[in-house]
């Protein structure tokens, strides 16, 4: 059995990562692949329990207990959902992984960076993606879908300032400039549709239609 | 103001530490020093809510997420509450702390023993105990006292069988072998009053009674 390819999809948020998570899913499946759609953090029961802690406000986790349990969720999802699926031939199409991390975590920061990378080695043998879509929009039009999709019930990390999207915006474009073998950059203006065409362009190298 | 002194107390289950862990703070409290008594995993209430995690047998826990669970667990009690009572002056005695995660999850493989030091140092400033006890008893005994105390409802790691607890003992030994400037050994033998006349002879010095 071929093991199959490990899609990511990473990004800010309000970019459109979920339903271009779905939507790229639907399409491999429908040139008969066996596809796992998943997400993090969550994706599996012990995961999506840790995700629950993370996203409890009352909690005050600070920066490196964060960092910890993202790694934990992680690891419990890649051991339980993403190595198995791969072995058994099947595509993984996850929204969010470790680049998210980078980016949200990291802060720009080379030395939690490094800490971050070494939490991932540790727990999840640094598993990396095939692929990685990265989704790019105008702050402004994300501030506006943000807003649409959350209005006043934004979580800890939706909720979060103009300046702090930006500043995760321009560290996922950094990650993405030094790995350009695996990072695709998609923008994410226009429709749903119009963004999934895009995708499907660029995978199709990936699925054997030659581009 | 003076930085407080940091003391675990380790070893395996039904050696009795929780009940030294009190005695021991309460004598603290006698001579009239601040003392914040606590105990992992838990302490705080992010590390209380990751320890229900840790305990819930459902979640089938694989050893690297449970790793980085309990170093996550360790980091926010640190955090919130060890470091703090240090800086403030106050005492410190905890129930398990690193080492437990070494004897426990290390399972003797130095590759994963490092992981979980590594993990230590990302979370926690890799900060260590000033005196750890280490408290020995007799396999036996030990499995009386489990009975006694936890009878049918034994949980995940309590449940386990007699070779890993005494497996567990082995480690804790190793330890304090490789750590004797840190690490007192206590034979948990006779009652508890017993035990703490022993601790409390050890800690002399470092109240400073001279022994």
């Amino acid at each position: 059995m071929t093991r199959g390819k490990f899609i990511t999809l990473e990004g800010g948020e309000g970019v459109g990562k979920s339903t271009q998570a779905a939507m790229l899913s639907d399409a491999l499946r429908a040139r008969g692949l066996d596809v796992l759609l998943t997400r993090e953090p969550g994706g599996t029961p012990g995961a999506e329990a840790i995700r629950a802690l993370l996203l409890d406000s009352d909690l005050e986790i600070g920066a490196r207990t964060e960092a910890l349990l993202f790694a934990a969720a992680r690891a419990d999802h890649v051991q339980h959902a993403i190595a198995p699926a791969l072995e058994r031939g099947a595509w993984v199409v996850c929204d969010r992984f470790v680049d998210s991390s980078r980016a949200y975590q990291g802060g720009g920061d080379d030395l939690f960076d490094d800490a971050i990378m070494a939490l991932h080695n540790i727990g999840s043998w640094g598993m990396m993606p095939d692929v990685t879509f990265l989704l790019t929009a105008e702050s402004e039009e994300v501030a506006r879908r943000l807003t649409e999709r959350d209005g006043e019930n934004a979580d800890r990390i939706g909720g979060r300032s103009a300046e702090y999207h930006a500043g995760v915006a321009d560290r996922f474009r950094t990650l993405a400039a030094s790995d350009p073998e695996r990072f695709i950059c998609i923008s994410a203006d226009g429709s749903p549709q119009d963004v999934h065409d895009r995708i499907a362009r660029a995978m199709a190298p990936l699925t054997g239609e030659g581009g």
